[in-house]
């Protein structure tokens, strides 16, 4: 099971959080844009090429801190296929260098057309010059609001390539409740998802090494009661937890996304990471990358008491 | 308001149809993927080359009869960006063919991630060369789990650049219901879902010419009761109705989705039409597609007494 590599990743570089590459020109520092601009001109293939030099120049800055990358899909796409181009070179480039990659598209679709996502970003496509991974990521993020038949054809691949989902369960937004809180018979919609995530991953759990299924879960660092609580309610789902950092989450609200090993989570910075460099002009946008991963590191690690 | 422009496209076609164009490679007659191997080889290329001049035919064989097309954007991303690429092309020439464009991504994110879905593939992106549109579809689908902060985003360039959204309320397939059907305090999850759509599209609603905002919603046919039901409760939402013909639904499950005069509603068909000629070898592909586009219409147009 693929979340068995982002535990040994996480564990080697005891670190359990994700860089998320969010890539607006306006995170990127200029004179990556002047240089692209001037040599792939001032469109979508200039703007995609700085993408790409920012990206490799911050997963050099990040490797050996930290143990994944989380491109965000849709900043990608906003370049177009040139974009998408760039998030296929930028995986390949962080995989390359040790990295984790979780695709952040938040995928949905039924049957065959699941299987088409998931053959793009975790699997392989058969053509007559043999397969190809068009992708390459490790771990997709996935809407389950379609139920099973929406998520099990994502986890048919996930099998057969040692990779992992992550299902949005709880998310970070502010009106993630209009939905996700409203309670059922039973419990709330977000937990139906994540009992419906549990239930289709246990076989897969059961093979695991440490004990977490290839369906993960996304829940916030914005509501830290729900959080611990799912935390104590799902103990074979592995956690990517956004909204620490920019999005108001600290080290403590994240913390009871953990369990009594440490384990069971990866929280996810972006803005905080990849906008550090606005906060200090004298600092190269690389080292303030690293210095505040770092510090992001260290502050997860005080505050589980390590 | 976009929705305006789908319904004259309806209109004047008489057909309130979308043709889904799902590019998987045993849909596409051999000798389309044996020039595009032997032209751009056995890879992602050759593979987005076929595609491309099987989406250009399927679009001339069906405009004029069907008044739009929905492309399933995971089997465009299946081949990689060079998939990505043929997405482009093809929302183009159907575009230029005067069909109205559904891109079928049932996209998701908060805030300014869900801006750049939008920008995507509704709006356009600014870039030193000036402004370009990198997909320049007339529609996208959206999943709704997020709540309003992933819905209004979309809608605010759905103002901007006269685009609409399908949110995704009450979807076709079997396991739909796990969460879907699920009895909140009142209602059901996908009421719930449909009432925000409601609420949030209520200013466009009112500056439309045919009383439909910007945001649709995406309802099975394969649940004709609820999907009555909805109609009912909703007449201000356009449907878009996937679950015809290969998914099961007929044109007397689908006949609820219409209001009283006939408007309310567009049915998609994929496999009925774009499979067509596996069923009558004697016939070539486009004019098999283009008999089965017809006999949908005149089917729906008998189920609505016409």
């Amino acid at each position: 099971m693929s979340f068995d590599r982002l535990i040994e990743n996480i564990e080697r570089l005891n670190n359990p959080t994700v860089a998320g590459l969010d890539p607006k020109l306006e995170y990127i520092v200029d004179d990556i844009k002047e240089r692209a601009f001037e040599k792939y001109g001032g469109g979508l293939e200039g703007a995609a090429a700085a993408v790409l030099e920012w990206g490799k120049g911050m997963i050099d800055a990040l490797c050996g801190i930290v143990p994944a990358v989380k491109p965000q899909l849709a900043y990608y796409e906003r370049f177009g296929w040139q974009g998408m181009r760039c998030l296929q070179q930028t995986i390949e480039y962080a995989r390359v260098n040790g990295m984790f990659v979780i695709a952040d598209g938040k995928r949905n679709d039924i049957g065959s057309t699941m299987e088409a996502y998931s053959d793009a970003y975790l699997g392989r496509v058969a053509l007559p010059d043999g397969e190809t991974a068009p992708f390459c990521a490790d771990a997709l993020t996935v809407n389950g609001y379609l139920g099973s038949d929406g998520i099990l054809p994502a986890l048919a691949r996930c099998d057969l390539y040692d990779k992992g989902i992550f299902v949005l369960v709880k998310t970070s937004n502010p009106s993630s409740g209009e939905l996700q809180d409203r309670r059922l018979d039973e419990g709330t919609v977000s937990e139906e998802t994540a009992k419906l995530c549990q239930r289709l991953g246990e076989a897969s759990r059961r093979r695991s090494k440490y004990g977490y299924s290839a369906i993960g879960a996304v829940v916030g660092a914005t509501y830290p009661e729900q959080l611990a609580a799912l935390r104590r309610e799902f103990p074979g789902i592995l956690f990517l937890v956004p909204g620490y950092g920019a999005q108001g989450g600290g080290a403590a609200d994240v913390a009871g996304a953990f369990d009594e090993n440490g384990r069971g989570a990866i929280v996810n910075s972006s803005r905080g990471i990849i906008c550090a460099w606005k906060k200090r002009p004298d600092t190269d946008w690389q080292t303030a990358a690293r210095d505040e991963a770092v510090n992001m590191r260290d502050a997860i690690a005080r505050a589980l008491g390590r």
